[in-house]
């Protein structure tokens, strides 16, 4: 086509076959075989002194054939999806971890859905590798709650520890809720919640001296203080990360699932948020807060490098991501 | 802090000397050195069949002192800066080229600043390396336009080929332009247009037998039809990239500079817009056409990976990246 015209761009080339008739080039190949391999999950940015290292621990596809959310149908749904330029027959859930070098501690919120859950997820430590991180190195493991994609990465496929060097610090708020056997006793047979009793169980399996149990607004980690975000579960936790004049907030699981539908619908309650209207009390409290202040925000289900800010739309929120920067 | 609260987020972590009072783990390191190291600048997806890798040349960081657009004051940049979340006084010009595979033809899509335009640009060749392709193995170089940040990663630092088996197609209209004497003759002595003249006769000195001139509404590699959105330079083009229901729009530097500051005021010119009036009808068009068709688009001058859609916002634009997938 000459000229920029609807027509033109939607009905594609005119004559493709017409690349038969294209002059070979002198280097021309017989085949171009397809890369077929992503970059790899990690992105470095700088808060004050720190620097940030997100993690990719990659993507669960599910199908859509029912709404995930317990107040909203099919239909909103996809239309939500449209709305942010997403697939409307799938549901993408992404995995991002945040590894924090204070400069003397090298500290990662999370660990990922670890192995034995699919081919597409668990790429924590082959992504750490990519950074140039070695698992043993790492002084400090801050846990936001105990959903499996954020504790599972604490173990490797043979049980043991991932990360052998570390002190795992954990929300004495969560540890109290999943380790009661009350709460445990009440979650009906073959629910996800009785599902996640046994898998915090199964991680937390003789780790009773490298486990620290901390409060909201304990310093867990030189510069990160942990913020009460409850209503997801009972001690979900989120993290403000301080160095100098650069502020981080580490959001954790304040939207959960595909996070970009939940800025658009702030009121929809996901399968995991164990209290719904807590939760929507959280997430509208923190964007609140971010929006207004225009403080950076790294999200764990948001796209990678899943960092970026909020804004106020209306009685929604839209993601801004931050700029990619090519240079440190 | 305990609760989410503006005061506890903004004042920082009270009593960071408590650093000191941290239970030190098994594992303390003396220090945990900064990696200072980005990730690789590349990232690939697919159009139907065609596997795309965009690939980054890297970021120009020019302190902002002055207003870099002809018809937009100073303040009105820092502000346009500001409601993009971008520092205020700082302009961060990004590049970024797309190559394409189609399965018979790697195809590369403008080529950088090439060497010698400072120590953050010019990263084409590391990123393409990193993407695990051999700059001999591309078959087509397919210039958008003659302004040096496209042109210059055509020739290695000492002056060879830096695609050495590439044929290389260009605009006819913007070699027209370029290599006609009486333009060259009429740019005032040291000026932007007078150097680049020269930039180009020595970019494309000997290369005769190695150029092919295309005209708009040609395929210039197979499904890869060149489109005018002239403008930005007389022979400014950008290309619809068509494989099966797949559908993608290089814009090259229909928004130039900074890109996002062009979504929002897209009445602004850039110092490189040639004819400011014409870029403005382009970019209009442009967008209106690619925000109601839903097309995905990638840019030149957006920040990497530099692809995703165009949503309207009253009469300006929005900039909506694609999800970044972990997978292809």
């Amino acid at each position: 086509m000459s000229k920029i015209t609807r027509r033109a761009a939607l009905a594609g080339v005119a004559g493709a076959g017409a690349a038969s008739g294209l002059q070979p080039s002198a280097s021309a190949q017989a085949a171009a075989p397809a890369a077929a391999r992503q970059a790899a999950g990690f992105y470095r940015y700088k808060i004050g002194d720190y620097e940030i290292t997100a993690i990719n621990d990659g993507v669960r596809q599910d199908k859509l054939e029912t709404s995930p959310y317990r107040n909203a149908k099919l239909e909103e749904v996809q239309a939500a999806l449209e709305a942010t330029f997403l697939p409307k027959n799938q549901m993408s859930i992404v995995f991002n971890q945040a590894l924090v070098n204070t400069g003397s501690k090298l500290v990662l919120l999370d660990t990922g859905n670890g192995p034995g859950r699919g081919p597409t997820v668990g790429m924590l430590p082959a992504n750490l590798a990519a950074a140039g991180v070695d698992p043993k190195t790492i002084d400090t493991i801050v846990i936001s709650h105990f959903h499996g994609d954020h504790i599972g990465g604490l173990r490797t496929a043979d049980g043991q520890l991932a990360f052998p060097n570390a002190e795992i610090k954990v929300p004495a708020r969560e540890w109290a809720y999943w380790m009661d056997d009350g709460n445990m006793s009440r979650a009906p047979e073959g629910s996800n919640l009785a599902n996640n009793h046994r898998n915090v169980r199964r991680i937390f399996a003789g780790l009773g001296d490298k486990v620290t149990k901390y409060e909201w607004g304990a310093e867990v980690g030189p510069g990160i203080t942990a913020m009460d975000t409850n209503g997801h579960t009972p001690g979900h936790t989120s993290f403000v990360v301080a160095s100098g004049p650069g502020k981080l907030i580490v959001q954790s699981d304040v939207t959960a699932h595909v996070a970009l539908l939940f800025l658009r619908n702030p009121e929809w309650h996901a399968g995991g948020d164990m209290d719904g209207p807590q939760a929507v009390r959280t997430r509208r409290k923190l964007y609140d807060m971010v929006a207004t202040d225009r403080i950076l925000l790294a999200g764990y289900h948001l796209p990678f490098p899943a960092v970026g800010y909020i804004e106020k739309d209306g009685s929604s929120y839209r993601f801004v991501p931050a700029a990619w920067s090519p240079v440190l």
